[in-house]
């Protein structure tokens, strides 16, 4: 190849109108290749499903991330046999450097050496040291002097850490099991709900949803089509009361003249992804959900969550969240 | 249902007009339904007028935020509340496994062995350890290596708490405690002042002003309605001195042509929400604030508050925020 | 005051003009009033020229700020005190409990038993504990369970301080001590320029540069009147070397046709926020800066900060930010 | 000087073009001198070329920023280093004070004096105190009770530390080694691709791309000048695959035209930062990255990188990252 049929456009081209089509298409980072339809796009914890390979050990194993976002039981659960390990394996060093240089209690009362070694382990991973077990030679001390600096980074890293995951930002927003399809107006809508199940209140709330769906290529050949869905309403600045979100199906609607047959044909997935303010914190968190074409009603609207019957301040019925009625669309 | 009658909008519409007036309608996210007009919408403390029931006991407890608003003798309370149940629960733990195996002190001097168990337990969930009071067997041992790994978690966890109330982002604005109507250059305006009472600067403060007041649909029930008020300068880059924020009432005012009468029987509610960014933190911070119908003055104006009786710096008294002059209106 | 003449606007407006000229006028949130012109708006440091009194207690000492915003050696010292004050404290409270209840070593050794209590104190706070000095009746080891207690908490207040001093957003931006009018292009501009003084990368920088200066009402008495200045560049994405801002003197700009004398008798300041992205920590950061009158120089080009000498990597000479040297103006 | 022909303009000036044609210019903030072809403005790592001199000790030694930065094994090597320099110092201290007011222990055992006092600091700095040491006069009583204070803060220090290195935000962002000449649609494009290779969804994903190459003023001396190119698709909002981005080169494309010869000749590098929201810990991230003209290959394409060999979820191997073949350009 020469430099002169290198050269990018020898032959002079129009502005390509197949360009401009392209930087108008949606997409939300999914690409369009993603058509088996035996599985969703976002999963119901909001994470993606898409699995990544040949990445290295430490990006798999990612161990910062995993004790944020772990449950409390199983945080706890590591930190115990974290401490347990790291005892037997200072216990261990002990016995190797001579039980009898730990000295002041006799063995016997502990079970024996390998016991006496554990708990002097201990207290001098806490720093508790209680010297009633004390190190009487240079090696043991040189390990007691060691292991103690051990304890306080170890000791260090916990308190980072439970820190990190007690002000990790989190939208506790709650989404109805189901969607419906609705009257709205004098036409019909698609309409989820949501809540704020916390009492840290969430303000300045921006929803988009897209629909993803299959469609076809000239050729026969099917590929995964993203469409950004209009809402009646995208953001509001306050969510002390449950919101239901709707995108009224007018005549520019995507979903305009569908039939529950053509959603299911189809692959539909509506995407959901939900920006807000912590207010008590003053961070920005994110949620993601998504409906998939069988989580979608027909004909049901939402009942109310408030419970009026009593005076004085008004009362949001968690448990309403997910109660629908039949209703005829328009 | 058959699939014909479940496809959407199978009569043609034009597209509706109701739509698009829903999606221009004013929302905060209170919702149209908030008729009882016995309470306001917004209370003093920023807080919102709504009860939520039925959320799980987590989110009813939701712990850490508790610990990082409560106050702090309240805060500084529960430590110490917990400190001592922690010691009580592990001298009773030390009593079971017997007091005679923690050795080294005659338990008389410390008023019996309860109390030996218990400053032994203070002494490792501190991991102070003197050691004049050691576990001499291995079932006291093991409680106590257990203790002091509990000990330095709940320390932890403190760091964490402390962390997290001094470093919350919170935006020490005081607003007047009441607005006014005053003159405002050729016509009236409804005017509220605020100061920022800390140190540290905000910047870049931004304020949002809607006003939520009961109307009635054509077929007599009463329905919650929002107008966002035009503001006279809703930013500002600095805020060393106090702000006036004044809502000019020209014919394009909801206000217009109001009398108090009208505002009361609206049951009309001023919702504040002010932005701000904490230079020396560089956070975000947030505030939000309300007044209602009785809480506007009619015909009063604030007067100012510099002290500009001394020479060099200019003084500005924080205790003249709430002072205002009668005066007529346009 | 009945309600009839209590309406607002019952002799109908026209829209009002000087409303709308008002909501054009550029303010920074100094106001007005501010017409001593015998000190600056903005110090050096970025702080402002208003005290602010009457302000609450705690609002004055704002402790944290204070111990967060000091410097490090006074930091440090205020560590030293509290931890001799609280020993003092401690030890005063176990010679009220008896010294001679403190056990194990003879007070002689320590010069006496203020300062065997004294010590003991210490390796009580710190949780060291060695147990050579131990509480032996019931009330000391109440006041020791206590004082360990106040010690890991006080531990923890450190080092969410200490973590909080040193994750503070701070931008280490340098300003040149004078601005300059200088020819540029075809006109003259007033130019300053600026450095990252640090390490870590700055991005996404945004500059706002206001004038405020004296001018006269109609009826001749003075008022602070805010001019927004138009930059040759106000944005820049990376601040790997120096920055010279430049205002164009046009025939738009308010110092068009200004003399020095102009200047000094208009009280003119150029007050400059700067707003960037710290990379490292991906926080916000901002810096504010003012150049009197008085901090111009006219006829004057600042000199290139490149050491172009050296072959390889550019270098970029810090201390050449102020250097200037005389030029004819356009 | 006479005031006169200091006035700012006193020729009319027209509104200069010029001024106006410097203001549409490109920056990223490197400015127009940089014409040393030997190196890249932005390295691998996302730093600038650009050294800084004369800036101060404490800038230049950054100490905080530092830690946060280095790798870990470096990082603990650094805390071990300075645990035993501690300790080194402190056993000094107590060698003057005289080794024999360290009581309960034979010096013997411990390899002498020197050691004994080493490892009481030890004991001291990290407070895990046994006891079976301890300081018996007033003098080494001091010395431990500072000790143990500061053994306390170098701990505050390092939990700090610590959750500092962890809580870092970074954008785990890794891009094609090489990026590429391809056909696009109808016409070609130049073509980089990336994938994220945590766990941690990165949501909001902003691309810029500018290229920098050398042009000759119209005096034949060399400048720097910068083009933003634009991107087929410059955002996307989840990014759980890779994602190709794509600079279509038509006839506005300031590469159009171009050949091999003509990049290399001009010194062309292009210049990516890239901006994203960190899903796990709502915090901002940045990249940056650069490709020089000898970093594109020319005619070659990017091959898939899903493995949908399998059934059930999408793999991304992450090994293909790189991967190309040969395709004629358009």
């Amino acid at each position: 190849m020469n430099s002169t049929n290198r050269r990018l456009f020898n032959h002079a081209p129009e502005n390509s109108k197949l360009v401009e089509q392209e930087e108008r298409r949606d997409d939300l980072g999914f690409g369009t290749k993603l058509t088996d339809s035996s599985s969703r796009l976002i999963n119901k914890d909001g994470s993606f499903n898409i699995i990544h390979v040949n990445n290295t050990l430490g990006d798999r194993l990612n161990i910062y991330n995993r004790l944020i976002m772990m449950g409390w039981f199983q945080f706890l659960g590591w930190l115990l046999i974290f401490y347990l390990v790291a005892n037997f394996f200072f216990a261990s060093m002990y016995m190797l450097a001579g039980p009898e240089t730990l000295i002041g209690i006799d063995d016997k009362a502990l079970n024996g050496p390998f016991w006496k070694c554990f708990f002097f382990s201990a207290q001098t991973l806490t720093t508790v040291g209680y010297g009633h077990i004390s190190p009487a030679n240079f090696l043991t001390s040189s390990v007691a002097a060691f292991e103690s600096m051990i304890g306080l980074l170890a000791f260090a890293l916990a308190t980072g850490l439970l820190y990190g995951r007690f002000s990790r930002p989190v939208a506790h927003v709650r989404f109805s099991k189901q969607s419906v399809f609705a009257p709205y107006l004098d036409v019909n809508g698609w309409m989820f709900r949501i809540i704020n199940t916390r009492a840290n209140q969430l303000i300045d709330l921006q929803v988009t949803v897209t629909i993803s769906r299959l469609e076809n290529k000239p050729d026969g050949t099917p590929f995964r089509k993203y469409y950004g869905l209009n809402l009646e309403r995208n953001k509001i600045a306050f969510f002390p009361t449950n919101w239901t979100l709707v995108h009224p199906i007018t005549t520019e609607s995507p979903l305009f003249g569908c039939t529950p047959e053509d959603l299911e044909k189809s692959d539909t997935e509506f995407l959901i992804s939900l920006q807000a303010m912590d207010d008590t914190f003053a961070q920005s968190v994110h949620s993601r959900y998504s409906y998939r074409y069988n989580e979608v009603l027909w004909g049901q609207k939402f009942m109310p969550m408030f419970d009026s019957s009593q005076h004085g301040m008004v009362k949001l019925d968690l448990d309403k969240l997910d109660d629908t009625e039949d209703i005829d669309l328009n």
